[in-house]
Order: C-alpha cells, then structure tokens, then sequence
C-alpha cells in the first residue's frame, strides 16, 4: 500500500513560524475509485499566503497549499498517468483527488509548457504568475509612460509584476531587501530603479527617482512601506492589494487612512482564484512573455519534501529571490 | 469704505482646535473693477475637512471655507444685486470676486431653491449634498437589498448619504455618538437601525443587525471604526472613503490592510470637486427628493460671525446634528 508523508499544521503561529509548529506524519493511500487518481508530488509552493490564513485555520489539519504533481495511478481519462497536474493538495507527497473538487480552485492538468519546466506551474505559469498579471493589470490599469512601484519585488509576484510593467512601458520602482535583490532587479529583469528598505529611505528615495509621482503600486508588504509609497502618489492613484507581509508575523500591518481621501486613491484588495475563469489566458501570456525574452524567472529551490518548514520559514524571512519551490 | 471681518488661520492646530488659534480681523474692502462684485456673507460653513486640510496650509492667512453670500454691489452681470453666490471665500464677512478664480471650485449663483432656505447652499443643496451623492452613488455603487453603513451617521454628510441609500432599496446601518442622534436617524430619517459606538461594540452589532454581512461602507470617520466593519464586510464590498475625522485632532487615523485583501474590497477616497461638472445635476436631483418628502435634512445653526470658531470646535466634538452652519 502507498503510504504518504503529510505535514499537519500542529500548532497555532505566533511570530515568525517555528519548524515546530508543523508535524510529520504518514497516511495510509487509499486505493483509487472511478473517477479518482493517484498524484505524486514533484514540486511544492511556499508562499506568504499560507501564514495569513493559517490563522483562521484549526490545528491538526494537513497544512494548506499548492503543488505540482505527477499522476502515478489512474481511473479518471482527464488525469492521465504521466501527466502534471496542479492541485491545492496541501503539504503532502501523494494525494487521491478526483479533480472535481474546488478546494480555492479546481485541479487541473498543467498545460503544454514546451521546454519550461513543469516546476513552473507553481510559479510564474501558476498562482503567482496569475496573481500577477490579473491582479496589476486588472486593477492598477497601468499606462503606457507611467511610475510604478511594487513593494516585495524580488518575490515570486513582485518580480513579475515589474516586468510587465516594463512590457506596458511604465517606469518601473522596486522595493527589497538586499543589494543582491536590487542588483537582479536592475540589472537582469530591467526595472528601472531599486530602493532597499533595509537601508534607504524610502520616501527621499521616491520624491528623486519618481519626481512626477507614483500612478500605479502594487502592495505586497503594507504597513509603513505602504504609508511611504501612499505620500508620494499622485491623484487618483491606484493600488492593487496582494498581500501585507510585514504583518504576517506580528502585529497586522496597518496604514494611514487619510492619504487616500486627499489623494483620492482606489485601492483594491484581491485573491487570483477570481480569475479562475480566465486562469489559462494568463498561463498563455506570460509563457508566451517568457519564450519571447520579455519574462524572466527565478526559482529558489529547496531539495526534500522533509525540509518543506524550513522553505516556509526561510521565505517568510525574505530568504528567497524570485519563486520559493520545494522539490520533493 | 466697507470692512470685512476676517478670521485668520493664526496658530497651527494642535490636538482639537482652540478659539486663541485663530485671530479676527479687520479690512478694508477695495473699490470693484470691472467683473467683479461685493458680496456679504450669508451663511458660513464649517465642516471637518476644514480641519485636516488645514494642517497643511501656512498660518497667517484667512481660513479656508464656503459660504453662501449675497451679492451687495456688481459690475459682473453674471452675478447681480440681490443674488446669493457659493464662493470658496474663507471666513470672512466681505469678498470682492470675479467669478472666475477656482478655489477648490468656481463660485456659482445658487440655482433657484423654491422655497427652500439660501443656508441650504452650504448644506443638502451644496458640497456636502453633493459629497453624499456622488460619493456614495458612484463609488459605492449600492444595489437594491444590500447592506449598507454610515458612518458620521448624523453629520452634514452621512444623515445624507443614508437617506440616499434608503431611496435605493438598501438596508441602513447608522454609526453615531449620542441616543438623540439615533432616534433622529431612525424615526425621522428612516435608518433601519442605528449604532452608538460610545455605548455599544460595533463588531457585535453588526453580527446581529447585519447577519448576511456589509456590502457598502460610507467612512467619514476611520480608524477602529473602520477597522470593525471591514470585519463583517461581504467578498467585494466597496468602500467609500470621504474623511478619517476620527484621526483629525491626534494620532492620525489607521486601518488594518488584511482585510482588505482577504475579503477583496475595493476602498476609494475622493474629493467632492472631482465631480464640479456635474454639481447642478446633484443639487437638482437632490433638491427634488426635498421637495418629495424623500430627503430630511437638519441645520445646527450659531448665530454671529465672531461665533465662527465655537462652532467650528463645537462641530468638530460632534456637538452638531446634521450640518453646522454659521448664520453672519
């Protein structure tokens, strides 16, 4: 009988989440009815997300995310064995699903990613591509000649965000925390400029590199780095809400209300699953971008379903340049 | 020679406004010029942005604000003898104008109000009218059967923009500071329920009074208040945000942001003068609920020019129900 190794959310984050807070345990595979198949994990996401609403979760349960995997066994014809699929299967290494499922969104088999490699589909041909292009395209509407400013940016969304910004012929602002990450930034993925956080300041910064202000921000981060970004916006700016990681490990991140009404911006907040019905057009594009030269990716891969936490952890502390991917 | 009086913005506020921060006047009205006109105050407006925009001006100079003025003298024939205007004037008793500087906005001859009273110019039948109406219609986009809350529920703006909801088919929640502005909400304005937050949590009675969750929020106050109804916001609500006076005389307000991402809102802020194309269009649709027996409107009135900082501060406390208005 296959056996899978799953990692149940055992105890309750507070701060930065421990290696201790997750339990390794094995599960008994069942085996397969019609209409069922059997998936074998290649590559695991971690993401911020997943410490955000683990909160609201119960302990004991396997811990929440998403993966690429492979089908082994199958009695279901649209899940074929050998073929990838991606499932929000949680943090395991085998899984029976019958695709119909919605758990955040369906599963489904990854489309034809030519030479790329399937470990994308947890990246930039996945959620955080999506998240990306719908979610600045949709909601900051950016236009040819204008600033943007993405907070996160050397992170799995942030990262992708400025390059298409860059393809919508905006000037691109990206703040991170390292030399390293800005020296990527700049150097390799074509933002226009860099601010580290860790050591600038960042509206000094913005008033000299974006002296006509900022039209568009993407928020990854929020709290004072959203607050810094929101005073140096123009009229009737736009932010597109992703995520506020500054607060996922204490206390939630908050901003200054008032720049908002004065500067009368829109701010929207989203999750990609929105798009769901539109999820392979964005697959398409960016796949497209990337084969065109136009996309570039990054992925910080860390070997053995086992060292999943220490994945987590590591990205949750900015650890990773570009897409955080576990290798099983 | 005529003298106007004239309030000056004389000490930077700090905390809530002292009457020793501001420092009257007197001076001397010069002769007219072709296009212009003399016009003596009516009815003087004071209002909570007066307060947040302040901050950013110089001392010094006459305090920011609208009236309703009586044209006295003119060599404009735009603006004739026993006209009354709206003009972005200041506090002051006296202006000579051309018609044609914009502050803020241009200065109009109000549009014949029937029977109704000239002081309504700075009320229902001017910017805060207009503030409810475009505001909350076009950002909030309200629905038939939705839910909806105002916070500032008896002020100027939110008694408004909750009878507007009400004329939409909505279900109104009021958030207000005393028992007395409650029962005028409900049983004169026909809000369906009425919320003291001096008294009573929010969060809980919002679970109770809004059991299938918030679809549109009209902030005029911000800060923990906000933060308590994005908690039982809908997937998608939209926010409306036209002033934090919560944050006006201290600490300036501040929102928790994971809300916003996680039940995808959409929050705008605005400035009334971004619709100053449409102004007649709001005041004469507004003007007609008036006179429908639709829409209820309430003036806190202080007789006496040299009473305009009392009011201000008194205003600002939350002393007034529906709007505050000085009588010259």
């Amino acid at each position: 009988m296959v056996k899978s190794k799953v990692f149940l959310y055992n105890k309750k984050f507070e701060g930065l989440p421990k290696e201790s807070d997750f339990k390794l345990v094995e599960e008994n595979v069942p085996a397969l009815k019609d209409g069922e198949f059997l998936a074998e994990a290649a590559y695991l996401s971690v993401d911020p997300y997943m410490r955000a609403y683990a909160v609201g979760l119960p302990t004991g349960i396997p811990m929440i995310g998403g993966q690429v995997a492979k089908v082994i066994e199958s009695k279901n014809s649209k899940f074929p064995v050998g073929s990838y699929v991606h499932g929000q299967f949680g943090w395991r290494t085998h899984t029976v699903d019958n695709g119909a499922t919605v758990n955040m969104m369906p599963t489904y088999v990854l489309p034809d990613f030519g030479s790329l490699p399937p470990s994308l589909g947890v990246g930039i041909l996945g959620m955080p591509g999506n998240t990306a292009y719908f979610g600045f395209l949709e909601l900051c509407q950016p236009k040819d000649g204008e600033t943007v400013v993405v907070s996160g940016a050397a992170g799995a969304v942030g990262s992708i965000v400025g390059q298409i910004a860059k393809i919508k012929g905006c000037k691109v602002i990206g703040i991170a925390g390292s030399e390293e990450k800005g020296k990527w930034l700049v150097d390799e993925l074509g933002f226009d400029h860099f601010i580290n956080y860790k050591t600038q300041d960042i509206e000094a910064m913005l008033k000299k590199l974006a002296p006509k202000g900022v039209d568009c921000y993407f928020d990854n981060v929020g709290g004072e780095t959203t607050d810094k970004v929101m005073l140096n916006m123009n009229t009737f700016g736009r932010i597109s809400m992703c995520g506020a990681i500054s607060g996922y490990n204490g206390a939630p991140a908050k901003i200054v209300q008032f720049p908002i009404v004065q500067k009368q911006l829109k701010v929207e907040g989203f999750i990609v699953t929105r798009w769901a019905d539109r999820w392979m057009e964005g697959i398409e594009q960016l796949s497209k971008w990337i084969k065109e030269g136009k996309l570039k990716y990054r992925e910080t891969v860390t070997d053995g379903f086992e060292n999943m936490p220490k994945a987590f952890i590591d990205m949750l502390k900015g650890g990773n340049t570009g897409k955080a991917v576990v290798k099983a």
